[in-house]
């Protein structure tokens, strides 16, 4: 289980090439105050250049370069790491990967290797061809070094907004949740958010295990990793006290208001954390002190509507 | 001419209203170090809420409420503080007012009067308006309580980013950069940034007084004042060290820069002070920590392409 110690590592090491993102306070409805970590200000539009970096920076680096599978946010975190560092990359990501988000991995210098109907068979492809180069790979979410990189969001939350009592967060693979889980150790409640439809955290606690869960909906590209993490799981068990689920249209109106009120474009990811208390599915008690993660923006910003 | 005394007033008497926005580090291209305060994330999408609630905040409010002349911004943050405020609102802007400004404005309740060909006509309308309901009249630059509290930018900007050499600001009818002019006071310089089509500030320097310049092009509804305000021109002319022009062409470079690379919708004007930098109308000395206010985002995001 990675601890506070290797994500402190993390954060010296990685601190030079991300963005320390900043904490906004806002007053949403009748909610006790909540604390907005606007990590979709990250470079590459998402918190996931935290993790490749630190999985880079960690490791030696072949003459093949890195490769990794990703549903693209991942794909583009170490397209730009890569270039940052003067490797280079491919990128396997599945056909429902969307096309802003294969622009901007390919904008970054990286090779994309599209297929597959999902991040998990985009995954089974990239390993075969890493078999073949000698590669890196620099897995999405289930490395340690990926989980203490993203741990250091929690580190800089706890910096920024202190005395959090409830934070949210939205799953995936649980590379985020993992990692921000581990930096809080219990300190603060961490509550996963996720799709109804991609419901990866919520079934592994329930079975006990990871389990394939179902992949679908508006958030797939980005939390649809099918099963958490082997190395998150027993972190998530200790740490994180809810596994809650919300709507595609809650999340769609999660999008909806946070460019409404806060001049913010999310990917529906990146969203997905805050539609919770928007909809209620997480009620915190009445003096608590909410932090919540918006964790991505890749998306067309054509897709919020007009004038909203 | 408005004092950092004042500026320190109105920041006490407006900080439950507004939000406190983030400054960010960033390195953009081969420039020193820069830090950009996201004012666009303010409430009602612009810093004119700092300067509606001062002016609200300050006078005594008669029961035909508030009325303001508007190319959109001001209007949507006179309604946005007339609304928190309990009072009614009637908000004029001129017919080149986008539709996602005019919808904004409505949607906070105020009374939208839409005519005119550029504001000064609808500032004009507004006035025999006013003689008749008996509002209270809030300029959208030419007040001192409005030039306060828009100074409050530059007091948050110094807090957040102390020793900053240079300050970039977008003018219009130059209420901001009034204001943050006023709060440096000659400790940082001041650098002014107009559209070639809005050069309000820059054709007012050069002839010693407020005159009348042209209106157009891609940030007029935000920078097409005509003529800066009387009460701004004495600061701007002590504390503005520079007025910079720059093409609607890196304008437009610079919006899409921003979302490129931070994720950051920005309406045209909200984009004009980074522009002068991106272009080097404006070389800052290799040893200079530069400022840029970001100051709006209102703006339809699907005009920004997919995938940029």
């Amino acid at each position: 289980m990675i601890n506070r110690h290797q994500i402190a590592a993390a954060a010296s090491r990685i601190s030079s090439f991300v963005r320390h993102t900043p904490v906004i306070h806002a007053n949403i409805g009748e909610h006790s105050p909540v604390w907005l970590k606007l990590e979709l200000l990250q470079h590459a539009g998402s918190f996931k250049p935290r993790g490749a970096f630190n999985r880079l920076l960690s490791a030696e680096l072949p003459p093949a370069g890195v490769i990794a599978a990703s549903g693209g946010n991942h794909g583009a975190a170490v397209a730009y790491a890569a270039r940052s560092l003067l490797v280079t990359a491919e990128i396997f990501v599945p056909d429902s990967t969307p096309a802003a988000k294969v622009a901007r991995i390919a904008s970054y210098g990286a090779t994309v290797v599209q297929g597959g109907a999902s991040y998990a068979e985009a995954l089974t492809a990239s390993r075969i061809r890493q078999g073949e180069t000698g590669a890196l790979e620099v897995h999405a979410y289930d490395h340690a070094d990926v989980l203490a990189g993203q741990g250091t969001v929690g580190r800089e939350f706890e910096q920024d907004a202190p005395d959090l009592t409830h934070i949210l967060v939205a799953t995936g693979g649980g590379g985020l949740i993992g990692g921000i889980a581990a930096w809080y150790a219990g300190s603060a409640q961490i509550i996963s958010v996720e799709p109804e439809r991609c419901p990866t955290l919520h079934d592994a606690l329930n079975a006990g295990q990871p389990v394939p869960a179902s992949v679908g909906g508006l958030a797939a590209d980005s939390l649809g990793a099918s099963q958490v993490g082997a190395l998150m799981f027993p972190i998530a068990q200790r740490f994180v006290s809810q596994a809650v689920l919300v709507t595609d249209d809650s999340i769609l109106a999660a999008q909806h208001m946070l460019w409404d009120r806060f001049r913010l474009i999310t990917e529906p990811g990146g969203a997905t954390a805050l539609a919770a208390l928007l909809s209620a599915r997480f009620s915190p008690p009445p003096d608590a002190r909410v932090g919540v993660v918006l964790c991505g923006a890749n998306t067309d910003p054509a897709k919020l509507a007009a004038g909203k």
